[in-house]
């Protein structure tokens, strides 16, 4: 069960204009179940994203990222197509030659080369891509593309996700109203870096290919990145900004101007949105953990010591039994790697209650306080560095038998 | 169920003469179990050793490394005190005193100084020791001291490890006939760097400090941080080696003499023993994973790639589902952080099966073959970079159900 998590309602989802999708059931791994998406955009849409940094990083993206580099400025991307069922990872030189004929199939179709095609996978990895049944699955997701179709969308690229995830939101830039969507899709949690996350959200706004990166780079930081350790690390991690370019105003070419920090800002809200709704749904959770962690003198303190606790299996398996073990806690803010940590300094709260300070338990803690916001499904832990003013926020979930049940049956 | 792991025989526990070992029932959390151990050393015993790197390190980690590097060196250390069930760790400046509250306790009973007395505690964070139990138990501790005591020892300084482990070896050094005996406890596995564990491995040699030093920093190395992570990160992390210096024979003082290196390898089979029953009989443990990486740069980069490996939670279902999901053991290869690794040069084998190379699946791997191996409880996991002449060998274990079930209920 996601914790506070719903199908998204297709009406809130707005169409964005020049951007329509298609889904199929291709067979890919399991009979009739929609596993083949294709996202087709109109001409001139733009394109930006960022890629997993593990060095076994799949073929559609090593070939997604030569496509995003090899093509010509005159030119725009015309489709991205995203399969599940199967990673097309560790697969070699036939994964290579795998996604590029899938590129090659849909540019046929669409009448376009195959470098404006994106390719993108998430499933079982080391095992063949069946491009086959891919290329048969094509046409039928080509016939089916619609600007109103995101729900959809977002369930054919599930993999362990019990719902799909989609998000979107209007605002005023300037004399337009845009429009941005996107969807996402998560699983594994309890290292979110070993999980393949997709993120995939549009825009209708104009803007110039220096500022929809510097989006891209922005939102996925404050949002996908706070879910995830070390960069993005799993084989087929991706997130894909895509600016359609129809909505009726001038381009925005300027980084400092309110217009584009207004629509930064907007995207950026869709994007956390999407990548809490992953860790609500993360494999297993029965409980949504905010990590938050105030007074650094650095951000990457912050995030280390975060992801210390976001990552600990003790501290997740106590959130689970909605025990405060806090000890576990501060352990964990003990191995974050930050050698000149003053622990006589840190304060630890569970929501608003101060659990730990001067290097130990609170005098005034008392462990029904502790218990109450423990037994809470939605939890937020704070550390306070009280060593500078800079802050980072994380998301996680806990770790419960569920998620072994899933992890250790994926395959069969 | 530990894998492949039997308790000890007690009379395969050889004792050390000058090492007594008392122990007894001091109710420090529950009620009828031995929890507190005293080992006294007769005069003249060196004693060397390492503890946890955690910043948030318990109060008597704290007081033994001040008590390590204040002893006066004509002197020497009388005792080691060991509780289980409560760690006194996170507890400020209380849990300061109370460490040295029982140092001082059992120096009046054996009639030398506090700091000719190390102290040792493993249990829960957080909570205040109980010092006056403490106290009370130590007359009955000293009642007890016997040489061939090592197994209650080890019975006593368990938490929730479910059988006592011990090892015990006797070699030749020139003349002499040396004994070699040691206790360990551990417990959680899947980051073992979050369990606590304690180590303390006796020989009746004589040593120089200096060599007995070397001893313990070459034996850990090789053992109890080949199952940890980042050097060791728990709060209570300790490993002590101690020469009573009984032995018949001239002090050893040359590091390169074959005398040293003899009893120094023996040492490190004393410990590599303990380490690997402590992985054994990791918490919900079903298989025990052997990963050797081979073929490095660097001893860094091949351990980074096996923790890597023994730090994913979806390598470790995959094991206990004995599922050869091996796309999962490349991803935690990928994402290990060396980032120039060619993966086109790696092998992975799991025991004698080459699965994959030139990044993907070898064409010649059959599941079939995979499946025999996943079924095994003892596997060996092999990844070779093809770029040196460098290996590191670890341990783990898998992640199972029970791993979450014992975990949620440790405090209650």
């Amino acid at each position: 069960m996601p914790v506070n998590l719903a199908a998204p309602d297709p009406k809130s989802l707005h169409p964005v204009p020049g951007v329509f999708l298609g889904v199929t059931a291709a067979n890919i791994r399991k009979p009739d179940r929609q596993d083949l998406l294709v996202i087709r955009l109109a001409d001139g849409a733009k394109v930006a994203g960022m890629f997993t940094q593990n060095r076994f990083c799949a073929a559609p993206v090593v070939v997604a990222r030569q496509h995003l580099s090899m093509l010509d400025p005159s030119a725009s991307f015309r489709a991205l197509v995203v399969n599940t069922g199967n990673a097309n990872a560790g697969t070699g030189k036939d994964g290579l030659a795998h996604a590029r004929q899938t590129c090659a199939d849909l540019a046929k179709l669409l009448g376009c080369t195959a470098v404006q095609v994106l390719p993108f996978s998430t499933g079982v990895i080391m095992e063949p891509l069946p491009v086959e049944r891919i290329a048969a699955g094509l046409p039928a997701c080509i016939a089916g593309l619609r600007e109103d179709n995101w729900l959809s969308a977002a369930q054919a690229i599930m993999t362990t996700d019990t719902l799909p995830k989609a998000a979107s939101r209007q605002v005023r830039i300037g004399y337009a109203n845009v429009t941005i969507t996107g969807i996402a899709k998560g699983a594994g949690m309890i290292h979110p870096n070993m999980a393949t996350m997709l993120g995939f959200i549009a825009t209708d706004a104009r803007l110039s290919l220096p500022l929809l990166k510097s989006a891209a780079t922005h939102s996925a930081k404050r949002s996908f990145n706070c879910i995830t350790v070390d960069g993005d690390t799993s084989t087929n991690d991706a997130f894909m900004l895509i600016a359609s370019g129809q909505a009726e105003m001038n381009e925005l070419t300027d980084a400092r101007s309110p217009e584009f920090i207004a629509l930064r800002d907007a995207v950026t809200q869709v994007a956390t949105q999407l990548a809490q709704a992953i860790v609500r749904d993360g494999e297993g959770a029965t409980k949504f953990i905010t990590i938050r962690v105030d007074g650094g003198h650095a951000e990457d303190e912050c995030r280390k010591i975060g992801f210390a606790i976001a990552h600990s299996p003790l501290v997740k398996t106590a959130f689970f039994a909605s025990d405060p073990n806090l000890g576990r806690i501060l352990a964990a803010i003990g191995h974050a790697g930050v050698t000149d940590l003053d622990v006589e300094k840190l304060e630890l709260y569970l929501d608003d209650v101060l659990v730990a300070r001067h290097g130990g338990r609170n005098p005034g803690y008392l462990e029904a306080d502790g218990q109450r916001v423990m037994k809470q499904n939605e939890i937020t832990v704070r550390v306070v560095l009280n060593r500078g003013n800079i802050s980072a926020t994380l998301w996680t979930c806990d770790l419960s038998h569920d998620y072994v049940s899933i992890n250790a049956d994926y395959r069969s």
